[in-house]
């Protein structure tokens, strides 16, 4: 039986072999770069539709497409990310998380920023003195309510 | 001797007294919300100037100002956060962390985004069907040198 | 500066010395038992109004009201928890999570049960081959999104 | 030798092929529907004939009947799950633990709710600002006692 | 207020000013050796009467009496506890843990040995080659129930 | 080579397909019930004598003799035991290992009771209010010497 | 009430107001230097008689001589030390640890070196190359039996 | 291309097979018992005449000998180790660490015992009230240096 | 699909079978001998110039130059490295680090060395009291920046 | 009785106050910048020369140079440091610890950097792209000896 992670493989031999960006991998599926580079990784499940038209256009076999559109399982092996590039985002959490608490729930109350509600995007943005990686994240406030 | 920890209990105390919202705190000091609440929790340093003018502005003790512009050990106590809306952050990370990844590098061949030339706000964004949280980051972007 | 945990503190004194039972202290706040228990111990938020009726009723510090209202940070000492009163719910979790995840994606698509927007009662119910405790909880259905 | 895991596989293919739902296959092994499915996810043990039924209706090799009969060595393999639709259940254990224990052991005196004696539902409720999921929880009051 | 943690060092202090066994603490109480004990030192609650019968015999404030009969939260610092004579009963869950399960539920069918209905003793027996603790344990058994 | 693994598969298969009871394998290996099935699943050796007949009993490759009576290399997956049945013996273990530890050493001095001159057995018990389990653990007194 | 953890506090104050060495320490308990200066760090119970002997010749309060009798409960903070002198110690039993299995088994079948029934002594001896440290341990081999 | 580990298994296999001592190999290798266990498990590298003449005499392809004699990369899988015969090394360490380093510092100042120039030997001693293992260690005192 | 760990063998198994250094895969590869030994240890990636020319002087196939210059994923498997040689840098870290910090800060102001524009060297150096290990390293200073 | 942490908090007052440098208090200690600072935090030990020329200098109690000469225990309170300048650090251990091992044991036969016999400095040398911390370490080489 055809799993995520089987399918994460195909995805990447068709990229180095047709030399494809992910932006390019996102337009095929008819969905933003993010969201389609986090399904095909296996973090998120693409629309059935999009799934199939994401495996017509790479070549991959149907199954495929019923694979991308399950729900997966999220698991982090690493409680603490080892890669310095995503280790560079928990510090992020580490560093900025006890201020992004103070200041959400000053301008909603007490509550949160969903992070299934959401959604994100990356940009590389020239700069003068170095280029810099723009984040930006959307996600609904969930304020908490009492009963 | 003055700890950053007195400095923030100090902070509070003045913050819950006179009810008044890091904006306001932040506009004391002549700096961004994100960054004022930061150093105020004792996770960032202040310039020493902006320090005098936030510990005159709330009328805290002269040492303040040094305390609050001295380089913070920044310890995260919790190597997985707890508290609801830092967790979100912390999933947010294990979701997307291998994603963003491979956006990054794609962008901008091997490297990371800088967590140190690094700044960030945070909004609350009204929307119909509920309000949103947005969040922006900037980092320059680092790439790994071969020598 | 009072803190969620001395709050706790003088509501535990006073429910001992006065023998009263949380269904009546949540009385006293007007709110249901189990949300008012769990912002007594500090892991929620009581609105201000609810909060000052309750200091009132109990004999408070005023201060006690502003600190139950204020967003709390929901720290778990223990990841795994060790009392065997709660342990058995981590129990519940560990053997019927994935369960539960099959049946609720199953039911709405790729989605969680939020623990925001949620609540709970808790009873115990009579029964001729030894009482049971029951346990209902409502969270509303949040779907991942594409985009 | 056949394990647990390899009767879950055989479901899961069964249940892609033929498109059934947990409550289709629960009604094939004439129990209900969270029970089925923790069975077949390999975290309980049916009585013997209803595994039987089961792998009848299911076309799998009958030995898969003596396994889905046998009590299983339950493991869980993350402490703290990762998976945001598990996570949730996790965090209200941690966020509502102490809150259960208080209000359990007022209603009941010293003692735990089973999570043996135990059964438990859930359902996708429709709601206006938002369909709900409920679960129901029922275990046996096991006081302790003192000798 | 006072806590688990103060009585059980009011005890201890008793026992060793008077010199009191265990055995003669448990005949204070009215109750057994190894409840008592554990009672004692904060891990069971005991029964109101005879938690004030303890704390007259012992001279405790009457105070005492009411937080002996509470329930406690039980909290083990120690996953892998390390003073040895408590670790070999750890050692012995692991070496005889699996074997114990393959008994108990080829005995019983699928289920557990209680922890809360249950009761224990411990005993020094004289012997020639060197003398023996023995140890009894006695619970009830759970069985699984399928619904 | 032949491991203790193997063998343990090995026994299963012929447990299952005869239909053996653990006390019928110990009865061919002339051994007690908890011990054989200790070393059959690979955390004790067994004599010699007893391993070559029970595996002549069972019909086994004659190397599973030499492996049964190899000292094994004790491995505890989880330092704390997810399976509700084991992890009820750790759970004791927590609750009542600083009560034996006063109660032995209170019997017999500084000291500890063995793990290794050691032996176990567990026995289900008709009781009108509901079955019992009862473990019978003996183990050597072994005191601390100064020196 | 005075603790294990006050003694050692006086035991070093002592020593290094008096410049006292631990074999002179060790010689006013008349016990060996390895155990005294493991008594004194509260890790090991010296006999009664010992411990007047050394509170009378430092000069302690009686009860200290009581507090040094007592069984200790032995925390090891640090499952794997960090202190170099300490670690190097950890190091020699991961790296020689199943060596040492193999080669007490092989010479006296399934069984262990007893850490209970144990001494050991610590020596600097000159040598032309730089001086060496020499530990010498002698543990009584505990042999597994079958029943 | 052949591993450590693949020759560990070829040495075991040949030990089974010609009822090989641990102390026969070590003479063949020429070198002592203790040292040539560690190396075939893994845990230390020979010199290559001495690894070639061990794969000589135990008839390994040739390739075994470049393998015994390259650095080992050393893991200890397990920070903690369960089995008992290596934990009771462990706990020695937990119990006499502290101790070990106020001896070894007493004696030579601030400094370690070095676990690389190091040497091992143990033995099992006849004695009337049961066999003893006896286990050297010399290291060099390495003193801490100020610059 | 060709990964990184595949590379890292063959680069192994050429290097055992041409008896090469890493300084002379270094010069093939046009790279210092650190960098190169870290790129074929999947811990760097090569610019594609080098690692094609690495692979064609070692005779791999052509993938294996894509493989070279692509982000490796860094994963450390030990969050606290067990290996010796590996340890004492962890050490160093723990010890020294704090120190660093200081001298590091007080230098610079608040900031960090990076980690990424960072470069280092390793050499052996004569010396009569024996010989040294000379490592250099040096990153880019980072200062934080408020905003 | 005067600690570590009493010195190190009392030598950080003097530098507060006095608005001294480290490279300072080394002068007055007459040792390195960085073993000054390390002994300082309470991570080395001075000789009793140079700690009593530090104590008269900085006029801190004559019992701070006794304690400024002891041999410190070494604790790291955290196994990852989450201060992102010490983290980087062991940044480097992780992504280049392999390689140090290959190159170290490479040019040196199996053998480590000793952590004890060791010196390192630290500066900031400016550079035009952007200033440059360097570190050299320089430690002994051990090499493993057979026996």
């Amino acid at each position: 039986m055809m799993k995520k992670a089987d399918v994460t493989e195909l995805v990447y031999e068709r990229k180095r072999a047709a030399g494809l960006s992910w932006a390019k991998i996102a337009e095929m599926a008819g969905l933003s770069e993010v969201f389609t580079t986090s399904a095909c990784l296996g973090m998120n499940s693409m629309p059935r539709d999009n799934a199939d038209r994401l495996v017509a256009a790479l070549g991959l076999p149907q199954e495929a497409g019923v694979v991308l559109a399950e729900p997966p399982t999220k698991i982090f092996d690493q409680s603490v990310p080892t890669d310095p590039c995503i280790y560079r985002l928990y510090e992020i959490v580490g560093v900025y998380g006890t201020t992004l608490k103070e200041l959400i729930q000053e301008k909603g109350g007490d509550g949160i920023m969903s992070a299934i509600d959401f959604e994100m995007s990356v940009e590389k943005v020239p700069n003068e003195k170095g280029d810099r990686i723009e984040l930006k994240m959307s996600g609904k406030f969930l304020p908490y309510r009492s009963w």
